[in-house]
C-alpha cells in the first residue's frame, strides 16, 4: 500500500503503519478492509468473514480481530447477520445547554427511560464536589438517553430535593430535566466539565446495549444557577462508537 | 458487596454489577481490585497476580484480564515489575491557548520532538475542511506532545506554506507552534474542535510508547485568525488512560 498525503487530515498518518518496524497481522487486514469501506461507503455490507480471510489469505480469526476494532470504534456495524459500514457518529455539542436540545439540533428525537429515582442524604464526596451540606436530602436520578429510540447513552443526575421537592411527582422522567428547571424559575449559570474516555461496565453496557468494555466517552458536569449556587452534579455516559463532541472556541 | 450510594459521584453506579443478571468473573475481580485500591491510594502497590488470585479464588488468567482493563482506563500502571494504583488523569482545558499553555498550567513542563515536516499541494480534503485551495502548498507538521519528557500525545498541524513560508528553517520544532504563530503577528480568532475516542494505531502506539489499541481521546480542531480566514487543521491524539479535558462552559 502507499501512503500518500492526500488523506483526510482526521485519519491516522499512514493508515497507522509504522515507517519501520513490524505490525500484527490483523492490523495489516484492518488497514485494508478500512481501505475497501472508503471505496463502498455508508451502509453498504462488507464481505462476510470467509470471503475476507481468502481475499487476504489469512485466518478467519485474524479477520476476526480486525472487524471486532472496527466495529468498537464504530466505524462499521453488526446488521442482521452482516456487517456494515457505519455512518458518521453523531455529534453533541458541549454546552449549557441540555441533552435534548443537541439531539434536536441533530435532527433526531430525543428520549429518556428512567432506570431510578432514589433520595437519600448527601454525601462527603459529592459534597465535596458540589458545594452542597452533608446530609442534606438529595436525588439520584438515573435514566437511559435515546435519539430517535436508540439507546446512546446513560445520565446520572444528583440535585438537591431542597431544589425540586416534588422531583418524585411532578417531574415526567421521559422529560426534559433541563425544561423542568427553567418551569421551576431556575436557570443555568455555568458549568464545568470535565470529557475522559472509560470502558462500559456490565451494567452500563446492558443499560445502554453495547458490548461491555467498549470504549465511552464520559462527561462529569458541576453546574451552577445564575447566582453562583450548587446546582446539579450529572455524569453522562456516551456510545464512544456513535458520539463525538463539538465545542466552539473564541479567542 | 454493599451497594451503598456514598460513593463518588463520578464513578459508575453499582460499581457497574447489575442489579439482575450475571457478570463475568474477571469483572467482579475487577470490582474488588477497584475497592482494594481506594484503600491503597496514589502510588501504592499492589498485590501480585498470584496473592490477587488466591485471595479471590479465581484463576491468575481472570486476574490477569481484571488488571488489563485496569491499566487500559489508566487507574492502574505498571511501575517496574509491579503494578501501582495510579495517579489522577491529568487535565488538559479545551481552549483556543496552545498545548503549551494547558501543560504549564498543571504545574508540568511541556515539550515536543518532531516526528516530520513535509510541504506538498493541499488535498481535496482538507481544502474541503479548511477552505485553503486544492493545491496550494501545505505545511505537515507532525510531533510528538511531551508533559516532563512523558509522551503524552501526537499531534498532525497542517498549515499553508503562504502563512509560515519559513517553517522549515525559522521555526524549532521543539518549541510553541502558537508562539511561533504570534511571533509572525498571526492571532487565532475562533476554532471548531471535535472530540471522539479511538483505538490507537500501531503506528500511533509506537510513537507515544503505549499499547497498541489503548483507548485514546482524538481531537480535531479547525482554526481561523481573527480575520476569519483559514489558519489551521490539526489531529491532536492524547492517551486516553492518561489524559481529560476540561472546559467552562457559561450561559
Amino acid at each position: 500500500m502507499d501512503y500518500p498525503n492526500d488523506q483526510a487530515p482526521g485519519a491516522p498518518v499512514r493508515s497507522g503503519i509504522p515507517e519501520h518496524g513490524r505490525i500484527p497481522k490483523y492490523y495489516a487486514v484492518k488497514a485494508r478492509i478500512a481501505a475497501l469501506m472508503e471505496e463502498l461507503g455508508h451502509g453498504s455490507a462488507i464481505p462476510t468473514e470467509r470471503d475476507l480471510a481468502e481475499r487476504y489469505d489469512v485466518a478467519r480469526e485474524t479477520v476476526r480481530q480486525a472487524v471486532r476494532e472496527l466495529v468498537l470504534e464504530g466505524r462499521l456495524r453488526r446488521q442482521g447477520r452482516g456487517t456494515v459500514v457505519a455512518e458518521p457518529k453523531l455529534e453533541q455539542p458541549l454546552s449549557l445547554a441540555s441533552y435534548t436540545e443537541g439531539v434536536r439540533r441533530q435532527g433526531r428525537a430525543p428520549g429518556r427511560t428512567l432506570v431510578s429515582l432514589d433520595r437519600f442524604p448527601c454525601p462527603a464526596a459529592l459534597a465535596a464536589e458540589t458545594g452542597l451540606t452533608v446530609g442534606e436530602p438529595v436525588w439520584h436520578l438515573e435514566r437511559v438517553l435515546l435519539a430517535d429510540d436508540e439507546r446512546a447513552g446513560l445520565e446520572s443526575t444528583y440535585v438537591a430535593v431542597a431544589r425540586v421537592p416534588r422531583l418524585d411527582t411532578a417531574f415526567a422522567p421521559d422529560s426534559s430535566f433541563y425544561a423542568y428547571l427553567q418551569a421551576q424559575g431556575i436557570s443555568f449559570g455555568d458549568a464545568d466539565e470535565r470529557i475522559e474516555t472509560v470502558l462500559a461496565t456490565p451494567r452500563e453496557a446492558l443499560l445502554i446495549g453495547t458490548p461491555p468494555a467498549l470504549p465511552m466517552l464520559l462527561v462529569h458536569r458541576v453546574s451552577r444557577d445564575i447566582e453562583g449556587r450548587p446546582l446539579e452534579r450529572v455524569r453522562s455516559l456516551y456510545r464512544g462508537d456513535r458520539y463525538a463532541f463539538t465545542v466552539h472556541l473564541r479567542g
